[in-house]
């Protein structure tokens, strides 16, 4: 039982990312699996592919919580792969099944992950992507990260 | 057949509403109803109860799909209340249920159901309440809207 | 508010039904309307379109909680159409929105809603179709009704 | 990559069973990790606690899919546990996730979740517990086995 992971950690960002966004989670994905989490992904490719893929090479583990109805769909870094045949109801889901949560980039399912994990109470860093605030007072309730050692210490230090 | 609605619309925002935010949405209600369209909420009380009540009172119908599992939580106007038992995966199915979407002010939960909607595809206005950007470029993809009728207009012509 | 339907009841079977079937289900919905239940089907064709043409010629109201993505799947006597995009897990929210269901013939999905529906300790009557029991003691939890009638009946007065 | 796991197995039954259930159980889960496949379970006691426990003593992993909001319900021996909030609707998950299923005895959740793999074209195979059929022809669609050890191969046999 000891070795039973203490934390789950979403990496959330599109599946059409940019190179540095990929750069950027795999280093997330690397950092998270060093620090002890399971990384948990919407289990496609882009952001989440690369968070996997850095997670494992760190020797980590990580779950895909995939929208349609085909394992095959999951990124070939994904150990547990969950097709939930829900569509977009997975993102809530993956917020619901996290300990906190990290964004690097990312589309409008990313800013519903992010708003539904700060609607649970968890943790939400990003790292570029979306800013959001309400009219008055002008507040942004993300915590911003310049890199991916800063993003997995700012999610560690509240966990 | 030929009264079958050809349009149902969400409104959402918080529970917790101020007396504005609930006159603003008493006012959307009764727009949406007298132009036809099946008013869509989470059930609930504030925004959501107020936007029923508006509704109800031009005629209107209302539908409330709730997080809970009892139909009872449902406010008193609406008039088809569905119990979902989902918690905050309940905002996906409201985004999903609708053909544009109308936000009132609002705290995550609201903000998840602005998101899930763009998404979607849907038509997204907002009356106050939460403004969303990328960092780069810095674009807003909600529609503003200073008043109710206003963002009824804007909800109707795009449907 | 006095008007607020009191009940919510499920018709439930195949999309695929026999004459007989749609027959009984259409007896089974006017049956449902004339004692003023709301009338819940997933929306599709066969029993459940059946189920809705019977309940709306009888003045009653219904609605459809459809599987797929698509508003359009509904068939034609559906008042109030979800789609929920969540497949066969739409059937969790049919058992979870009414308050007592019917089932008339039927194939797996059927089963699955009478399951869900006894599990939530809804009133399920069975009109034809799966008969199940635990091996010891040998019990079917299910209400047998050999018409829409007696259906009809044996639900309301558990309500 | 080549450690990825071929296929996902079910392991269902109630959360209150007997110790001859648990003992079968635990057995089931054994059998499932010799044979190289991950054991997902509703994530509780019972049957579902004894799989896991059968699974991890034979070095397996384990899946747990919660129906409520919390983490620490998951018994000891789920590997990665899945809180989903989302009630009876999570046995559609369950169904949906897995390759197949096997039933050890249960109440009417696992008679869903029985009916949903079945619909979802998965094998289904029971050790005691329910029975279902058809009015006509009288068939069950259950592949029937008397212990663990041929559950699991009539499984295995067919992935």
């Amino acid at each position: 039982m000891s070795a039973r992971p203490v934390r789950y950690v979403a990496v959330v960002g599109a599946a059409a990312a940019t190179p540095a966004e990929e750069r950027i989670a795999g280093n997330v994905g690397r950092a998270l699996a060093e620090a002890g989490a399971i990384v948990v992904t919407g289990g496609l490719g882009g952001v989440m592919a690369a968070a996997c893929r850095g997670a494992r090479e760190a020797g980590g583990r990580t779950v895909g919580l995939l929208p349609g109805e085909d394992r095959a769909d999951a990124n070939p870094w994904v150990d547990v792969a969950i097709p939930t045949g829900m569509g977009e109801a997975r993102n809530a889901l993956v917020a619901r099944a996290v300990d906190a949560l990290i964004a690097v980039g990312g589309e409008f399912g990313t800013l519903s992950e992010m708003a539904l994990a700060l609607k649970l109470g968890r943790p939400v860093v990003a790292i570029g992507g979306w800013r959001i605030e309400r009219e008055e007072p002008a507040t942004d309730p993300i915590l911003r990260a310049r890199d991916a050692a800063e993003a997995v210490r700012l999610v560690m230090e509240r966990l």
